[in-house]
């Protein structure tokens, strides 16, 4: 049995956050609880974004007790007129006495504002409780908060021997269904799911989240340099979510048209033969997306890999060895290094294990290889 | 802490009995203790090939105590007069009043007889107390035992896209200090290491056991089909254990006598023109080793992962990704399957973590896809 404090209070607020996972869009996930008199009073979390914030939802719960109680918020109270009103005047206009926070607000421009009105309005702030859970909760939006640009999870599902497919392009199924259910559910927490054309061709998928219970669907983005995207893939034909083809300048007009007349999104990324993802990655987050699933083939993770745009990586591996050499293909193509001391580290590992599969989770530095990408937001 | 039963103190001799693996060559580990009247009265492991048991060790510590005692030892005490006298009997002479067992004698053939002859003499036997751990313990012992033919431990060291050096050839190195520390610890482990003749004339390494302790060397296996091993390779000219080079039948003559000359064994496996693999592992028994510890490169990975001659697979990742598509070598080099389906699939998946390496260890099914070769011993 857990002991009775202010951690465990912050945990169950962490956990009504973690619940809204994926829900909030570009919003942060955010849990509250309020505890008077040794009870919890109230309890809420930011559920879609445009709708109340956390705090709101736990002061209505708690209504006339929320007088005199402690409030544990996993991110700062908010102090400015966005869609909604400020948290940290409804905290103050309520008489909640203590405010415990789990971390400040990740935007340095309004980190502590909200804070500091609690404090001028003779409230008990306690700041970093759990700091650690509640930004990597926000991982994210955090991210994006910052450079305006969205976090890059990257997914790939390999045997041991770093194969995303046989010699012959079998890949159908390399991880157990376990894995595969894992994997819809970071469908659902992501706003967009982004592949390259060759994915799409050999493959023809959906790109939606298929779970036990129904999921949200994330933008659909496919990287096709040519606009090879052919009018009649699921993904064009399939209206469950928006669809966004990236392209080059010099890719052929006529089809461009036939896409958009199809319901689908082209975007321009650069002015090269190619698409330019860092371009690309700048256009989603003008978009608003703030948060992208990368399960592309090799092609596509080994350039976003190189460009530096994979935030973190979630690496599947199923106990098994497929062997083909040459003719099977690496989970990352590129160039790559000479010396090993070269190589793309990854940092903040941890694994899991999905039945047989093992799931490895790191976050690729940065090639000047120095910051923590994690650790910045 | 710990409760005082049967499993508390059959852990322990399992625990006396790991700490001599490695140094028993041929011989299983065999731990025991011996408890009257609440408390311990010997303590035993055997420690070396041709020196007493278990048992004996663990009865001559409590002299007259044993009469009345519990023996818990990790494996069915013999019943044949082999290097040394059987300890039924010696048991049965000292009046042990009880034995607890770990695991019956692997060899069908002796199975059991050790276990009537105590009986038949009146003394309490349980049979199978952590019988996993006991098996799993002297697995390579188990195979050998019924076989004949060493079992295979492969290890490797690839970066998490499945590379065992950069497109240049550089593996130094691939994993940390402490993964590297855990390899020494299994070469002291297994009776021989085997490499591929491209290992030593790229890297012409020691192939010793250097850790923080002495441990001890195992013999060095070459295979080495047209004998390019150099007479100056430190495998040749360093003393401080055996070198066995494996090659094939059309082997230059002059060099096969100058490399015996220099002290190296020179072993013929197969008629053709390349080394028989299967056949070097009958050939490796025959000299009673019964465990080879596996360091190649990528070629002799997949060839004897595909001859089904592996046994048990430890797979060191780094957390890096080196890239370099094919230029860069893969941790298995072989044909491989066109089926994800036909994938050679590991069994029994354990995964720790070396610092911020990761250590995937599992049993690959024989090609047969049904047994498990672990299960079989």
């Amino acid at each position: 049995m857990q002991l009775l404090n202010d951690e465990t209070y912050m945990r169950l607020a962490l956990q009504l956050a973690e619940g809204a996972a994926g829900q909030t869009g570009i919003n942060p996930v955010v849990g509250c609880v309020l505890v008077k008199e040794g009870r919890i009073v109230g309890m809420g979390a930011h559920l879609k974004r445009g709708t109340p914030h956390a705090e709101i939802h736990a002061l209505q719960m708690a209504g006339a007790e929320a007088e005199g109680s402690t409030a544990y918020v996993t991110l700062e109270p908010c102090s400015h007129y966005g869609k909604t009103p400020p948290c940290s005047d409804r905290l103050i206009k309520e008489k909640v006495k203590r405010v415990v926070v789990g971390s400040a607000d990740p935007n340095p421009l309004v980190a502590g504002t909200g804070i500091a009105r609690l404090r001028e309005h003779g409230l008990q702030v306690d700041v970093g409780l759990l700091e650690r859970e509640s930004r990597q909760m926000n991982e994210a939006f955090n991210k994006y908060i910052l450079t305006r640009r969205p976090f890059v999870t990257l997914k790939t599902a390999s045997t041991l021997d770093g194969k995303i497919a046989s010699r012959s392009g079998d890949s159908k199924w390399i991880t157990n269904p376990d894995s595969r259910s894992f994997v819809h559910t970071l469908r659902h927490r992501n706003q967009a799911i982004m592949v390259g054309i060759g994915t799409v061709l050999s493959d023809d998928p959906l790109l939606t989240t298929r779970l036990e219970v129904t999921g949200l669907n994330p933008v659909r983005v496919i990287v096709d340099s040519g606009l090879r995207l052919p009018l009649a893939a699921k993904v064009v034909t399939d209206r469950s979510s928006e669809t966004l083809v990236l392209t080059a300048a010099n890719a052929p007009l006529a089809k461009r048209n036939a896409l958009e007349a199809a319901g689908v999104t082209v975007l321009e990324c650069g002015a090269g033969p190619a698409v330019d993802l860092t371009r690309a990655m700048e256009l989603l987050g003008e978009r608003e997306i703030g948060s992208v699933l990368l399960e592309g083939g090799g092609q596509l993770n080994g350039s976003m890999l190189e460009l530096g745009l994979i935030d973190k990586a979630l690496l599947f591996y199923a106990p098994k060895i497929i062997g083909g050499g040459r003719l099977a293909p690496d989970s990352f193509q590129f160039a790559g290094f000479d010396s090993m001391e070269d190589a793309i580290r990854l940092e903040g590992i941890r694994v899991q294990q999905f039945g047989d599969d093992i799931c490895i989770t790191g976050y690729p530095l940065n090639r000047n290889g120095v910051q923590h990408v994690y650790r910045n937001y």
